[in-house]
């Protein structure tokens, strides 16, 4: 079989180590907030604050409760796997439980590890290295429905607003599946590809291999990467955006920015027509019919009436819903996608 | 010192085994036509027709002449060096010698190979491979001027417009460097950085690392890599575009090409007016005052009469001059870059 997506077996123990605090554990606290299912218990050295409200495990416990698979839940400073959480890990693999992170320091990196994953016939998985077989994208149109989020910038709100459709589609019964593009995006999905880590001339064959044909009335609701509008991130975005196919985008903001991150230059963010107007010019190259079914608005810094008129207001300007994914919810998007695909 | 680029050292001599036919040693042949100051000599194994009209040289007459790198002029059928290359090969690494070569198996996976090149010191360079250290794009603005080819599609004339409109600059005495993006331009160059290999993240961090701050007056002329409406490939277009923060484009189509060259799809090439109004869309996200200097066309499959009709049609309909930069040359081009830029 050729390796053309990252998979993780649930049930997963989240592993937290000694996290200092919640912000560093944001992984372990998606999965669990998005997949409660998936996540049979959490991990933990003495004395770490963070908790996720799951059972405490330990490696028998674990056994007993069937995971398959360990997910480092928390970004360690400096990328590393400290060495005060190898212990655990490295008995955690010797049971034979898989382990999963996306840590800028690979798992297959660390002999300890790898050394007990082969005695406990465990698997390493990098879910920042991209799986090897991904092909040259070829363009073919494919079946199915499909719904890409895209951004102003990097870090406004993709990954919650793909999630949160995802899960709104889901309520109302419509078949649909949530497709992960980045490492957290992926751990909370139990698979994806890291569309940004594939080499340049994959990105929309990766796109394509994450969204395939579907049944005619299934929706892939699609993790965003970067922005068109990125100095730094934009080729990511134009290939995944290719690749994608959609059939509608949602765009995703942050109220609060004005400027495009990008470390050396001064990159205003454009009206947010403009942003719609260039992304779907660009999206109906591959998807000719592609409109955009709203604007997913971080408006987590405004007060309840500052939040109302800038919402209202853009909805007015645009003429398409415009929501904050949390305040909220994605219910006028999602009304605006089926009503309009 | 952190490597950013690929670099070979001239002189060069050409190696072609026993390549069949011209079709197969297009490398050597663009290196031999567009550097023949850079090339020292050619060597082949008994019986190769192909003759790019150099000295032959052995191992000795090209330690003699100064070769510093042995650059496979040739593209073998299946991308492997063939056994019957090798002893020429690990003769001349031993001897000291670099080789270079962009075939789909790295040279560094041939252990006879590596092992002459380690007893010669001599550097086996596969021009595939991207450095190690590029960084993130930063969209830092620069100094300097660039102007970078954008296509309609793939393989319409990109390396061979900026070359020539690179030439063209020099003979005009413009402090002008041509910026190799992939294999072939790198092994013409000397050095460059195979953008579309490089991962996604970093494709326009690799554009700003080969484009770097110059002096007011000089220009870099940057090759080109796929189209922005390719579905397979518009990533690695996009991610270009920006990282080049180009002053001007030029594009570069093929006047027979009527769709996108994708396996699965059927994809008309626009009306070009429409294909540079989106490429100055995107180009002005880190460059504001980003123009269009003139479209270069292959029109070899047209007769005198045919290509007249069709570049003078363009040239008035698009406002801009239209040339095949073979049988017209870049001189219209040249001419309205620099006055307008």
């Amino acid at each position: 079989m050729r390796l053309t997506r990252i998979s993780l077996e649930a049930p997963y123990l989240l592993y937290l180590g000694d996290c200092p605090d919640e912000t560093h554990a944001k992984t372990g606290a998606g999965i669990a907030h998005w997949r409660p299912q998936h996540c049979a218990g959490q991990m933990r050295l003495d004395g770490c604050p963070v908790d996720l409200g799951l059972p405490e495990l330990n490696v028998e416990t674990a056994m007993d409760a069937g995971v398959k698979t360990v997910v480092v839940g928390v970004a360690p400073v400096g990328g590393q796997i400290p060495e005060q959480w190898l212990p655990q890990l490295v008995a955690l693999a010797a049971a034979g439980l898989d382990i999963a992170a996306g840590l800028h320091t690979k798992l297959s990196d660390i002999p300890e590890l790898v050394a007990a994953a082969a005695s406990g016939n465990a698997k390493l998985i990098d879910v920042r290295v991209p799986p090897a077989d991904i092909p040259v994208g070829d363009g073919r149109p494919r079946s199915g429905k499909r719904v890409l989020m895209v951004g102003t910038d990097c870090a406004v709100g993709k990954k919650y607003s793909a999630l949160a459709l995802h899960r709104e589609l889901q309520r109302r019964g419509i078949d649909a599946s949530f497709r992960a593009t980045g490492q957290t995006g992926i751990m909370i999905a139990g698979e994806g590809i890291p569309v940004d880590a594939v080499v340049a001339d994959f990105i929309s064959g990766a796109a394509e291999t994450l969204s395939p044909d579907n049944d005619d009335n299934h929706w892939d609701v699609i993790e965003g990467q970067g922005s068109l509008l990125s100095p730094s991130y934009s080729g990511v975005s134009l290939g995944l955006l290719h690749g994608s196919q959609p059939d509608a985008i949602v765009l995703c903001h942050d109220a609060t920015r004005t400027k495009i991150d990008a470390a050396g230059g001064d990159y205003p963010i454009p009206e947010l027509d403009e942003v719609i107007d260039d992304a779907l010019r660009m999206a109906r190259r591959t998807s000719a019919r592609c409109f955009c079914a709203g604007v997913s608005i971080n408006t987590s810094m405004m007060d309840d009436f500052e939040r109302e008129m800038y919402l209202s207001k853009h909805t007015t300007y645009l003429g398409l819903p415009c929501v904050d994914p949390v305040a909220v919810g994605m219910t006028p998007i999602a009304d605006f996608l089926l009503e309009y695909s």
